[in-house]
């Protein structure tokens, strides 16, 4: 009496495998990769690309300083968040247009792109004024409301997973931006949450950038400091993502941690940046140098 | 040299364990229980509020019946979407304010309230024009914008736990609607994502139930239909949480699952829906029962 | 080049789903529901069991006093650790052979059955003289070689869930135990391991006894004290577990939690485990007179 | 009446948190990392230990033939199962001591050690006649009785992670092997369970392995093989962990994947494996290049 019809089973299917419909996001629908290209910076391809910033923006001075420091590392894009979202109601929340303009000024003084996020469909205007690319956090991936209004600009947009967002869901948020027409979308992996975060903040899922560059060609990138939590895991995480095969690298950075506006703790000094960005910049060198040794050797 | 400073360490207990600061909903803050007075509703205390209804509204006429199914039952709120926030851009995506419309007009013929979704602050108060109660969904759950919109509203809100949300990511999420002064808020468990989703679409953590009642004021609901996926599995998951002591629950019904218009696989139909109010209520008179018997006990 | 032929998509396939195999568990072997009998207790089917004791045996007189407890609220199973699997060497790991003796006597004085863990293959033989159910614990649970070792003895085995042990993976483990003969199995749910645990110890994963009892013929018991870790939530837990339709709660007990051996925080003490009882068992009466009812009417 | 006094809360808050009592494997007990000296590796310290073979030990010859591949890409350790643990009992359970002999001879061949897992502690003394390092396989990971046997040898043992057991469990189990006189442990991080795996077989948590190198001084071993499920992933997983610092690698290893008795869709064909190894060796010599340079231009 309790079985299910034909019906009732496939609808059981498509509810619980949530198979992803991301058509326009697919290799089987656009096999090459994905090349986004800013005015300082080419994301995707045989690219890598380093992008750095104060996790708040803090003052006109300090986004200054920060970018000084991001730059002469090789970074080509300013990360800083103006609109932040906060766990809690009472933590600081970000300076909101201020904030904007200070990066925006910071970033052109370097010439950096600037990368901020946008936390609702009601700021993406404003905001775009602002920005070179759109930043979608965790907490909003399903915030089908935004995506769709990021996906009717033409500007670059990068798509953080989710906390607890499976593959297919990934691919599907960003079909939400696709739909609207705006195809330059990369993926960010900033870890997940599983059942150990007593020394990382959370669980940072490597394996992810091989099995999206599988079934997407948009360029996937590592966020490795929300995944540490701790700047002394920040610059390990980084390197593996780097090997894994990872586009890029976008890494909080500060050069007064203990008194950072938000997430101190996991934000890399000046000098530990600088090393980090030479030993990932030289992973990613000697990877393409092997791949291309190798299949000269296979011909 | 990789040490921290007792400021960093500070910051990284505070990253970590994102420690709840949801003062106003706490129990210290405000001992008593909060009751949620609606219309045709009482929400919290001693009372037991059955909500029922589509997942999606489909037409005036099926939503009228599904009304009827769930008031002859002893459902006092009405549930339905309007607009609905599928993962896939091309999965139906609801009515729109036409569903609302047709949603009212069947609550209001039935006196019953009306619970229905609210995906954007844009369209808070357009919906407020038809609900008495709004409900923010589990993908919304930090949609910090979201949550102010219906915070700065009068009008009951229930909100969902996201699926990988902690406890005290739900206090936190709960003070950014109390933050604006609308205290009228209650919490809904609707399953977490685990490591196993094969039979059941996600894991319903009823153990939520006490540790909420103990942390918060706020009422505690069951939503059984999403967490279990698949309606054989609805019912003992609802009495599961009602012997756990939920204050309600909230139960998606459909008179023909196999024709759904979303979610049908894990619709109860309406003799289902029937047995299983029967059963959640006279188990809820049994506890309550049993309590003041212990407690007269016990004196 | 890195396309996979047929076989290895089925190796694939294989490896990821981990289907179950365990045919000897499965409703389509064997239609009806196992009952386990032991001499004091009916374990299945329609029956409900009550199972309690302390988390390690203490002594002869602790152990004895525990049973009067146990028994004088209705349980006939006397449940105790002379082994225990304790995270740390450094804790006390049991009162060994000595341990089984102490719970042998005080079941036999107040005539009930012997519930306790074994831990290894080389111990089976001689626990088996002290016990009337083999427990294999959560730690166990996928240790084939003693697994294979109680399936050989004709001693009923309680199987509880590994932390992180999927439905497929607890068939599967039971199966080990069928293969050999011994068809005489209960699966206990005792929490999962999930993303949050921070007040409670695990998820309890109350889902998983409608979809156990949907796919096994195998009695499924809830264990409300290590999902909780906690006092105050274990009669919550267990209530929920029997409103579900489990077949029997296991549950920890102590006159004196503060001086435990081991698990002092999450035992019941004697008025709270009589409470709950009571409360269980009314439940679990209402619905079986509910369905028997509901069957009438339905004719 | 419902609150605990100070001892309940102390034992709460140990049963809830798990601290590690794991001392002698502790930096702060011994701060030297452990290096382990076996006939033909060295593993921990600067070193970087190469280890692969066959999933299952399948015949003489085909061992030989593995044993070969695995040691001209530079491995010193042979691997292969004798004794599997498979999640079903239906499933290829390995060749027994047939299979040691087999796996002995091959390694003395080609002056390799071998690496091979027991499952119970009775089998400890047999194994120990063929193997130069024991595994404990992840699903023993807790199985006390096991870790206390060949704690009581002075054989290394290579401890797997369990797929969800925390840092402290890991290294608390650990304790249980060192606590019985055995120092030379070696940790594998083999990928965890999450959420999602879809795509890989489970999460690997490349993020343990600072962490792990933080709070410990044994070694920290990537297995990318279990945590990937599927060859095309296995070798971007390799060289994330060897990018994080890994001390090794352990690989299974194929020439007919389509036709292996366990596990094939994971195995690395001859020249995959070739190419891995390369790689790998390359990013630890670059990052052992890097730190000596960074380190000099400190000074």
């Amino acid at each position: 009496p309790n079985e299910l019809n034909a019906n009732e089973k496939a609808a059981v299917r498509d509810i619980i495998t949530d198979e992803p419909k991301a058509v326009q996001g697919s290799r089987q629908f656009h096999p090459e990769d994905t090349i986004i290209r800013t005015k300082h910076s080419v994301i995707g391809g045989d690219n890598f690309a380093l992008m750095a910033g104060p996790c708040s923006v803090e003052s006109q001075e300090h986004v200054l300083k920060m970018a000084a420091v991001a730059k002469a590392s090789g970074a080509t894009v300013l990360r800083g968040g103006a609109f932040k979202p906060r766990t809690s109601p009472y933590s600081f929340q970000g300076l909101g247009e201020d904030g904007l303009k200070f990066l925006r000024k910071a970033a052109d003084e370097y010439n950096m792109d600037v990368l901020t996020e946008v936390m609702d469909d009601e700021h993406v205007k404003m905001v775009a004024k602002y920005t070179d690319i759109f930043q979608i956090g965790a907490r909003n991936m399903q915030n089908f409301s935004l995506l769709k209004a990021v996906g009717k600009t033409n500007i670059p947009v990068m798509l953080k997973r989710g906390m607890s967002a499976t593959v297919d869901d990934i691919l599907n948020a960003s079909e939400y931006i696709a739909a609207g027409g705006n195809h330059n979308i990369m993926i960010t992996e900033r870890g997940i949450r599983t059942f150990d975060n007593k020394y990382t903040r959370n669980t940072m899922d490597v394996g992810v950038v091989p099995v999206l560059q599988k079934l997407t060609h948009y360029p996937v990138i590592i966020d490795p400091s929300h995944a540490a939590g701790h700047t002394e895991f920040v610059t390990p995480l980084a390197l593996a993502g780097t090997a894994a095969g990872a586009s890029g690298l976008v890494v909080e950075i500060h050069d007064d941690p203990a008194h950072a506006f938000s997430d101190g703790a996991q934000a890399l000094k000046p000098n530990e940046y600088k090393k980090m960005a030479e030993k990932a910049l030289a992973i990613r060198d000697l990877m393409t140098g092997m791949d291309n040794q190798q299949a000269e050797a296979g011909r």
